[in-house]
């Protein structure tokens, strides 16, 4: 047996989310899991860094998975390249140690939200963006998001529709990075990992911030009192793209 | 009545181009109609710079519209902006002179052909350009495009699959720049008009000089000819967008 790291590139828009559905709706899982089949004649487990959910986009999602073959991994590329549908791409495939697991081992993950800031959206990156028409402080928002830096029980921030077992909430928050250029915002969040819904409510949050909904320290209470519903609204799906994953 | 002009947004992926059809396929004049109709009331002829193909986009597309109406142009934008389909955006609206045409009245436009140049597709982008993955060479590009720029005949460069009356085939290509960004090339064409197809005949033609399958000062020899089976192949139409019209 053989292990390889996948470097997987999607438009979210297609599907509903990464993991596999028992209503049969279209997953990355699925489709990247029956190109898998095709390539090696058996059924082979994807396994990736974390979900990413429906319409939430990845242009560097890592993935993992075993088998049995003689094949190069640069010949795995070309197949998954040829066979993958037109919103997925295989950007590299890698063979890896028997122990590396995409999800287990992941020392960081970037995620980066972008924001279309003007009074009109666009028709050209309407799925790649969160349209947001009202103006917005950016000074504002930057003040808040260094409270999320750092390790912090963010409970606040964790998706309360999604029934979990008893799990830690601690996470740590590395690196946070709020840029815009022309009427585009873009929000960078490094991290040693993301509680379900994470950074799209930090957005949300930071949303409030920016349109002066916040007053200045919130974000350090809202994160004390660790509930959700303190925080601010989970924004659009459209807007989140999982960059980069590191081990 | 008063007369409209209109800076028109569109995603052409959605759609079977500009003109209406008579087999009742998705065009962008449909819907801008469609809509329109729901504004004024009446029927209002929207009448385009010019066509756009099946999968052609626009960033700059310019509409005129006559209408017997008492909104300001910002009424009728705003109007607009929140009945048009999600992959139409209008940027502008303007109340012009009652002669000015939005076909005729044209001084220039400026079509951008862009171009991933590397060996794997991008999920993100596959609807906004042209993924080409042999190896193009810039310099040999740059030398065969400075043929087409001034006024020329450009009948090889025509569609033949379209009958139309006798009409002049000469046109005035103003510049033409070719620029490359990492994986990205775009070339930019500004003309004082375009035949149909015209713009992708020509990509189609540096593609081939790019891959060193054109003699030097080929394009000025098929030029000559006025032959369209001398010329390259017609490039894809998702590569293309119209960026501005000048008047």
């Amino acid at each position: 047996m053989r292990n390889f790291k996948l470097t997987l590139e999607y438009d979210g828009s297609g599907f509903k989310g990464w993991q596999s559905q028992s209503q049969g709706e279209r997953t990355v899982q699925d489709e990247l899991e029956r190109v898998l089949f095709q390539i090696f004649k058996v059924r082979v487990v994807a396994i990736a860094s974390g979900r990413t959910d429906s319409g939430v986009h990845a242009l560097g999602q890592v993935v993992s998975f075993k088998a049995e073959t003689k094949m190069k991994s640069v010949e795995i590329l070309r197949a998954l390249r040829a066979l993958l549908p037109t919103d997925m791409m295989a950007l590299d495939v890698k063979e890896v140690d028997l122990d590396f697991h995409a999800q287990y081992n992941v020392k960081s993950k970037t995620y980066r939200y972008t924001i279309l800031n003007r009074p009109y959206s666009s028709a050209f990156q309407r799925n790649h963006c969160h349209f947001f028409p009202h103006p917005l402080n950016l000074t504002r928002m930057r003040e808040e998001a260094k409270f999320f830096v750092g390790k912090k029980d963010f409970k606040s921030f964790e998706a309360t529709d999604l029934s979990r077992p008893k799990h830690t909430t601690v996470r740590t928050i590395k690196k946070m990075v709020i840029l815009k250029k022309g009427h585009w915002i873009t929000i960078d969040i490094q991290a040693d990992g993301f509680l379900y819904k994470m950074v799209r409510n930090i957005v949300g949050t930071l949303l409030e911030a920016g349109r002066g909904r916040l007053a200045k320290g919130e974000v350090k209470r809202i994160i004390q009192k660790k509930d959700r519903t303190k925080a601010g609204e989970t924004a659009v799906p459209q807007g989140l793209c999982l960059m980069e994953v590191k081990y």
